[in-house]
């Protein structure tokens, strides 16, 4: 009856750590022979960690305290966004469960951008799903692969340098997740690569992007169309202290869901 | 090439379908041998969709048309509520993606209360994870027992008739997630019962536990404790006449998170 | 220095009186001899009331206390609310401060509707300035009319039975204040009506209002428009149970605000 | 019958300007004889302003546009606030709106801190009522008087460098506003200080302060208790591009209302 039971593994070369120094600076680092990694508050020594269980506290030349935590995918995300673009990993959650994708399922993805979503579609479906990940600028399909590789999950995604809007070569998808700049262009291919009562789900920043799709979805037939925004605010918790953050992001993107009927 | 593909199979007797009227009106139903499902539309006749895809348009008694779409986890945790109970798939949306609960993950949960919560984390740790779901009333066990069932999920589930706050069976867990009144009381079992750089959750009402949790978390030596609240607003979408909804669901919760961090 | 000293008067036959039972049932009342009013807590007679001093305790027939409040502007404005229309004191209070309005001020009000935000506007510029309100149904024109009586506003308020979309006949004025369908067919109207650096605010329920009277405003000269819209929380307040109210108005309006800049 | 009409006034020397140059540029100036503005898109002769209508546009010696506005209340409050502390027009707007305080309001506020709320109170108390600010810091008190001076209402305002926890000189008043770290203390000087059904608000950042201060009142017999908080989000608004904004203020503080009900 051990099944799903495993020990805790010790912390190996060649892994990647969070180093914790505060909730506000986390360093995502690989551990690697004779390195050491420098910060502000002093360099730690990564070889020290090699055995050592993860969640290790560990001193800096300068006597500061750090944690090495495990990465979790949420790390990992937040690490691949780019400093010109949203990371929405609250996002990535309600796609996730409000679209009811997981284990064992089939999806396609478009565009891949940097593969922070592509990664926790891919994290969530394998290993029997799969994620088939459009995206038309080269370089981003390279800089996703890389990503994608880092967190190890590369082996469940079919990343495809190819124009979403002009066809899906896959039929049967359980779900079609559009987070690119004319999702309602894909409407019609994404209709003819769902299963009956697949689900369609489309991330998009404008009041006018969400507008089209909608138009787009109810002409091909979708049904239960329902468009949310997600707000999360941070609280400061202290006892005598205990307040909402100051600032806080207001906007991300409008998510939008639809289920696709089949014709009469 | 056929990893994970799956051709869509037909309804099937004994299947559940989430009959679609409209996006206010769903009706999670059995597919049952002469059996007719009633509504104020007129009845479906559910023979009549035995064999057909998922996501077929059946015109009712009364010429009212519905869909027979397949039922996803949201809509069974959706279901599944209570009246008297605020159901949140937002929240665990944000517990499952923010914990980095998945494939694979062994969880303590507490309490099991509907099964909810219990039925989302269980279909994402499947197949090889595991719920330990603590329950300490007993008629809440049984109910969360038939929800797990009727979802497909109770393989994955060990349902326990017993009070978190006297202690956690299991060792070596991924994560720890609560929602009880009492979530503070269970910070100690929950540090020992961990994994170094474990994830606790905490899912509460009010401030004031919130407050009480973050203090045990801090005591016990966590790192990285973090609270937020989800605000989630539905948009009414249609040219011209776009806007936000009127009514929204202003608080059902705070979110805490927090890692073990091993003793120096 | 006596100025502005006022003792406090008594409750006298004529006047309105909130009775205030919880927050959730308060009732506006006028004290009129030999009345009683009656609620589902038993009757409370107003007679007793006269004389005595506002935030006077009275216990009604069946022993519940009431207590006889002195309404403010915001009681009138939520008691003229027709059941079937949002109200809105918040977006009252945002419309007022940030577009300047004060005493003295020379608003265009349009439409007049129920007359609460007259009412409000009114308030505010009294005694020396003045309220233009235009509505183009009778039937609003009299309903508000008698509630500015009631309210004792109606000698700041001129209400015209006019439609504002084929002009505006005042010069010079302080500010436009809109609240009705079409915003962007009174914007040239409303910069003609208006003095230089004047500010044009214009509430509308959907985004596509919005729109089309942000391009007006543009292609008019105005400038620093500005497009908000507030949510407004309640919060249960209580030592262990403090929390927000779980349901909440998501929505109401966009509030715009623009400032009339001269032709060069 | 020409109160309250006012011919346009043109800008002259001694009063303050608010040069526009965009929705995040704008400047606070004084027209001073031979004085010029200098900003990073050239400087403004404010010479040339002299005798203009307000709202006049002008070309900067780089050939930049500003208008020349005419500062309602909300800039001078703007423009008061220090670097350090959240500016909270909206909190205002709703302190005035639902306190009732209004033309001939007598309120007592603490502390006075910049004066940017005094500034707000006596700009729509006035002419008739009067604000009594109490401030425990004599700097504070010096500068917000300067502040006062500036927008012209120091006329309306008893400016006092007293402890407010120690006592309120004023009777009969119809509110008193507190923004202070320990309002509670205040709660049974307010009492003995209002009207029979005059209202207290108290502005705070955090839930303790507010369970404090909401423990206190119902103490005293203070009802029709209300604590709410303000989210504004300002909307981008462009044909093809309209969104939210992505950052907002996520938290100011609670605002806390309450009416005196006699005892019994």
């Amino acid at each position: 009856m051990m099944e799903g039971f495993a020990l805790p593994q010790p912390i190996r070369e060649g892994e990647d750590i969070l180093l914790y120094l505060d909730s506000k600076r986390t360093y995502l680092v690989r551990v690697e022979k004779g390195k050491s990694f420098h910060t502000h508050k002093g360099f730690v020594q990564l070889d020290d960690l090699v055995g050592k269980e993860y969640g290790t506290r560990i001193i800096s030349s300068m006597g500061v305290e750090f944690v090495a935590l495990k990465p979790t995918l949420r790390d990992y995300v937040f690490k691949m966004q780019r400093k010109t673009q949203i990371s929405y990993p609250k996002d990535m959650a309600l796609i996730l469960m409000f679209s009811g994708v997981g284990p064992g399922s089939r999806v396609v993805e478009a565009g891949t951008g940097t593969g922070a979503l592509t990664s926790a579609l891919a994290f969530y479906v394998k290993p029997a799903g799969r994620i088939y990940s459009y995206e038309i600028r080269r370089e981003f399909v390279d800089s996703a692969l890389k990503n994608l590789k880092r967190v190890g999950l590369s082996e469940y995604v079919d990343l495809k340098n190819k124009d979403v809007t002009e066809g899906v070569d896959e039929k049967d998808l359980d779900a079609v997740v559009l987070d690119m700049a004319t999702p309602w262009l894909v409407v019609p291919h994404a209709y003819s690569a769902l299963k009956g009562s697949g689900v369609l789900v489309s991330f998009s920043p404008t009041i006018d992007q969400v507008v089209k799709t909608v138009e787009a979805l109810k002409e091909k037939g979708f049904v239960d169309i329902e468009t949310i925004e997600c707000l999360v605010r941070r609280m400061q918790v202290e006892r005598g202290k205990t307040r909402p953050q100051t600032l806080m992001t207001g906007h991300t993107g409008y998510i939008t869901f639809a289920r696709k009927a089949l014709e009469q």
